[in-house]
């Protein structure tokens, strides 16, 4: 991979075709697929260039980039750069030769279903290409999905917002915004649209352990959009309800079963029961792209598990004591009871289940 | 204040009278006091010597020594050392020339109880006293107070494990432990006392942020003392629970009412919400000292708010977006409603109440 740090004269020089008006997690241009690395974000703003769909696989494995909408965006121009690969191996057998980079960027990581859903729905395009060089077809298809992610952040923002009915305080957890999507985000669209109505006193972000992408990616973001947001630690959210400022939970989702229960970030559980402990309502935005009709309840989503270091060590400073192990679950599963509303860019689904879920997905 | 670095020959060199079996946040000896830096462990071992009543109340607000039996501990101790330098100024009118020390050892932190409850033990010695060099009867009182929190910790460790019942795992928050007492520990003295009657799978220590008690200092005393312990995050106690295999969150407190409102360190009254959905249930360990009749609830308990850098910062790794800020406070109130036993020194108060408690602290 090919570090870039971006001073303002070359972020100005990439400037992005789709989506202009939002923090750019992805950026494809004069044929090259670039990274903001979320990692070091918000001390260094740094782009890499990706040259191969495996250096893509990587990248989302190692959270260059993260969040369900963005992994699967950045898959999709992946497969761009393993078709234009594979075709210059053999402008024949391409579409064999492809296989490989595929199934392993297919397994970059487990719980997100937009990374299969985009490799799908790529590969759908690939079958039905006639003979000749594959990547402006591709290409398009994945500028494509890209630019409906925004659009479909846009309409669920503004679908989100007519909820909030009274200006309030909201929680949050994790980063469903720009930077985990194709632009504008789903939880933060959401906010976004309703701070543009008036309707929000105060974003409190949950920071976000073990990663902090509420610490470092949600508060970076709204502080750069003048939306007003405080950092605090996950335990706190408790305390921050019974304050009584607090309307809504609004987060985003890495995969929604077929009954309505919803994957996300740990800790995104913890506050739907501690929010219904406090009648504070839970609003979970995502795209359809992130149901997954194929597993009928959360029960069946593969949960990542990643490094204990992760929650063992806060960059290269250690924590934990010697010896001891952390139990470190990427993910846990709402159960759909505990949520009020999915918000996606076809429509709202009120206290949802299989039922009102299968009724969205047929429209 | 005086830093020592404790090799195993130093730490030979200093052996406690009070309390051999446990680590040793607090050491009187050669008459200096000595407190373990638990803002280092559990990375380094180091014992900082205070030489003032004035050191050990900064070393109080700057959680050099944290935990609200351990606070009172080392206040006693202070108030030896704010004798001291008071009757070296005066043996006729030290009585007067100590209240400035005892008013700022008072004001070192607002929330824990047993830092006033020393205080007050220690005046009420000190008035008694003859004319005369006050030091010897002052210390036999702290050396009452510290030994004294030493056997509480051990009843309350055998009356706790009796309400264990089956082999089960726990989840315990921040560290009330040998750290955070004279000795032995409020909430893992239970675990200990179970641990040692068979009864424990495996502790899971919320890591506890800003400030980790539970990564570094609950993992560090556990492992040593060979009982199974796993670091998670804070976000990560529902889907704990949601496994089934904890039958108990353990924790201490650094306040609790007259109603059995239980203040303690910010999280707990998330993780007590989370335990009440799922049929987990919750205990409560602190001695009667941590008890205050003179607030009816648990809303008229001042909660300290600390500096946002302990959220935004993580040592010298800045983590939060800049220019951002972080609601930081340090302890939460959980409603008696959600704890199912208070275990005392005196006995164990089921489905603790503002009767229970009063007849509790009258026998």
């Amino acid at each position: 991979m090919h570090e870039f740090a971006m001073g303002s004269d070359q972020m100005e020089a990439l400037t992005l075709d789709i989506c202009a008006d939002a923090d750019r997690a992805i950026v494809w241009q004069n044929s090259r697929l670039y990274l903001l690395d979320q990692r070091l974000l918000p001390l260094q703003e740094r782009y890499i260039e990706l040259q191969s769909c495996a250096e893509a696989a990587t990248s989302i494995t190692d959270m260059v980039v993260r969040g369900a909408p963005a992994i699967g965006i950045t898959a999709a121009y992946a497969v761009v750069l393993a078709a234009r690969a594979a075709f210059a191996g053999s402008a024949t057998d391409w579409r064999r030769l492809i296989l490989p980079d595929l199934a392993a960027l297919a397994s970059a990581r487990p719980t997100a279903v937009n990374l299969r859903w985009a490799i799908e729905r790529m590969t759908s395009v690939m079958l039905g290409l006639p003979n000749g060089d594959p990547e402006a077809a591709l290409l398009a298809e994945a500028k494509r999905i890209h630019r409906e992610d925004v659009d479909a952040n846009r309409r669920m923002g503004a679908i989100g917002a007519d909820f909030i009915g009274r200006r309030t305080s909201v929680i949050t957890h994790c980063n469903a915004g720009a930077l985990a999507t194709g632009g504008y985000g789903t939880a933060l669209g959401v906010i976004r649209s309703a701070f543009s109505a008036g309707l929000i006193d105060c974003v409190y972000a949950d920071e976000t352990r073990p990663w902090f992408q509420g610490s470092r990616l949600t508060a970076w973001e709204l502080s750069r959009d003048g939306i007003p947001v405080k950092i605090m630690t996950e335990g706190a959210a408790a305390r921050r309800m019974c304050e009584g400022d607090v309307g809504w939970v609004i987060v985003g989702s890495d995969r929604i079963a077929a009954n309505g229960d919803v994957v996300n970030k740990i800790g995104t559980y913890n506050l739907a029961v501690v929010a219904r402990h406090h009648g504070v309502r839970v609003m979970v935005a995502a795209p359809t792209s992130t149901i997954d009709m194929t597993v009928s309840s959360g029960e069946e989503i593969p949960i990542e598990s990643r490094d204990p270091d992760e929650v063992l060590s806060c960059g290269e400073h250690r924590i934990g004591a010697p010896g001891v192990d952390a139990w470190n679950p990427v993910f846990d599963v709402t159960p759909a009871a505990l949520v009020d509303v999915i918000v996606t860019e076809r429509g709202a689904v009120l206290l949802p289940d299989a039922k009102k879920i299968a009724e969205l997905m047929r429209n």
